[in-house]
């Protein structure tokens, strides 16, 4: 009997540790959900990835060939190289060569890439993408912090040093913006994502003047955006004034992007994108008065939340290996 | 005797036309300088193209072999079609088919180009590109407006419908920021074009406390940027100032480009680039502040003023037939 081929995808996340194998025939054939020991150490969960990696490939080697490995993980990170640059959400990590610890625990050649760029991949190639028969995009990942992926002709776009993509990173309010984690102030990170909903709800709160959002901290102290997206779509105003300054931020962004890459695609997913019908009417209304190439082109640029979910980290890792040119050393 | 091969490139200007012929071995063979006659209609300027390539045809096609010819033009374009979008530059010429036109008068096929777009492929190939050993950039063109274009590997990026590499309409000053000709406001072209710098210089004038710029427009109501810059380099503090805001406007939106694409290297060229000396300090000023990307890869992120000056556009023109898969809807 011929074997057909498999590969095994990690998606490393600061609290989720996922392993996948995956065909391209039968898409994922098994997945292996962990926690991510960060109180333990790098080198511990480098250890579960591993062991999770053995697991898959003593199942599924004996039938079927190994195309590659690969892992998504959280960035800044140097690529094809696969060493974090002072990684926010892995604190203790600054300098790892994770491509080379997993590649040595292995014996095995291994990929590693940007987890917003995996997902955008993902998206690309099985996901809003392949709905509308493109194969380019800009994904834009909001969750915790704004992350974000482009794929250009089928191919990741990552830079000359494995960071490019990082879109929650635009400029959008350059007076008088919210801090940003990296440094700058006014960039769409903390403006957009679920973090920034949480801190523009307390702000609101502490103006004494939002007595919805009131009610729900003295219900929930521990709301996120989602509460704060089911209080909008109950009809409180001021809830819905934070998603739509969130729509802003996205559609300033947007513009941006849209005139400076002219892309058939931006897909927004993460937590925050599916409150997309409480702020995409201001994303629209800012994209289009300040980008005159959306209004020449609003019949091919698309914009549309994403379809794939939660999987598409570890589906992006699982599809990197059946691709060539993937990283930024390489020729797109 | 094997003859080589040429190539017939055309900068078409609002005011100028120029239309050379090219050989890898020699550079410019020969240059065809005329007047764009805008006021006599598209018909009449095509027109001069199309005798002026006949011209060269004429006299290297007998001992060389045309490789190509192909068209830079001001934007917006569809593209691989080019046909142009309400271009600010050519007015009258909204909807003309440039290239079906040309390639029907000279019955040969022309590509046909956004006129930024080949003055970076210059830069990347011929220019600043080659001196640093690097294949991929993205060019600011400072001139009446702030034109761009992106080299990705060698090839230029313009996107899906050829309308990618608007940089000058990079959101900057999101809230405050003058208009802009798209009908945006806050763009980079108004604040960072010598007509954004011509009309910071009458608002200082017009508040009565800038008395060198006061002096410069009653000695030469038709002064440019070009005089606000030496204003600015004989140590007038307001024109200085002028140049100041100029190199925060540049920074903000390299900070944004930075982030989003990782690029080695970023390019500044037309007229109100040759001021670097005097805005380049604001500007990296603002991209090390808001760039965290720029502020880890510093070594590998280039950002210089151009090198090729008012020929590059005529010579990305003549370049384009030499490469493949040059047009957005071709594989980069």
């Amino acid at each position: 009997m011929t074997s057909s081929t498999f590969t095994i995808g990690v998606d490393l996340g600061g609290t989720n540790l996922r392993i996948g194998a995956y065909s391209q025939d039968s898409g994922l054939l098994d997945t292996i959900p962990l926690a991510t020991r960060l109180a333990d150490g790098r080198d511990a969960v480098t250890a579960d990835m591993c062991n999770a990696i053995r697991q898959l490939l003593g199942r599924y080697a004996p039938q079927r060939r190994l195309a590659g490995i690969a892992i998504g993980s959280p960035g800044p990170l140097e690529l094809p190289e696969g060493v974090l640059r002072r990684p926010p959400n892995l604190p203790g990590w600054d300098g790892f060569p994770l491509r080379r610890t997993v590649e040595g625990a292995l014996g095995r050649p291994v990929l590693v890439q940007n987890d917003a760029n995996v997902a955008a991949f993902a998206e690309c190639l099985l996901g809003r993408g392949k709905m509308l028969g493109v194969d380019s995009l800009c994904m834009f990942t909001l969750g915790t912090g704004v992350g974000g992926g482009i794929i250009l002709r089928g191919k990741i776009w990552d830079g000359v040093t494995g960071m490019g993509g990082e879109v929650g990173h635009l400029n959008i309010w350059t007076e008088g913006g919210m801090p940003c984690g990296c440094g700058s102030q006014g960039c769409l990170e903390p403006h957009a994502s679920a973090t920034g909903v949480r801190k523009m709800a307390d702000a609101m709160i502490a103006r004494g003047t939002a007595p919805g959002l009131e009610a729900l901290r003295a219900a929930n102290p521990a709301f996120s955006a989602r509460e704060v997206a089911e209080l909008a779509a109950d009809g409180d105003t001021d809830a819905q004034a934070i998603y739509q300054s969130v729509g802003r931020s996205l559609g300033i962004g947007l513009a941006s992007l849209v005139n400076t890459l002219n892309l058939p695609l931006y897909v927004l997913g993460g937590g925050v994108a599916k409150a997309w019908d409480i702020f995409s009417p201001a994303l629209f209304e800012q994209l289009t008065q300040r980008s005159y190439i959306y209004r020449l082109t609003s019949g091919t640029t698309h914009v549309t939340p994403s379809v794939l979910g939660p999987d598409a980290g570890l589906l992006g890792a699982c599809l990197l290996p059946f691709t060539t040119a993937i990283s930024g050393s390489q020729s797109v």
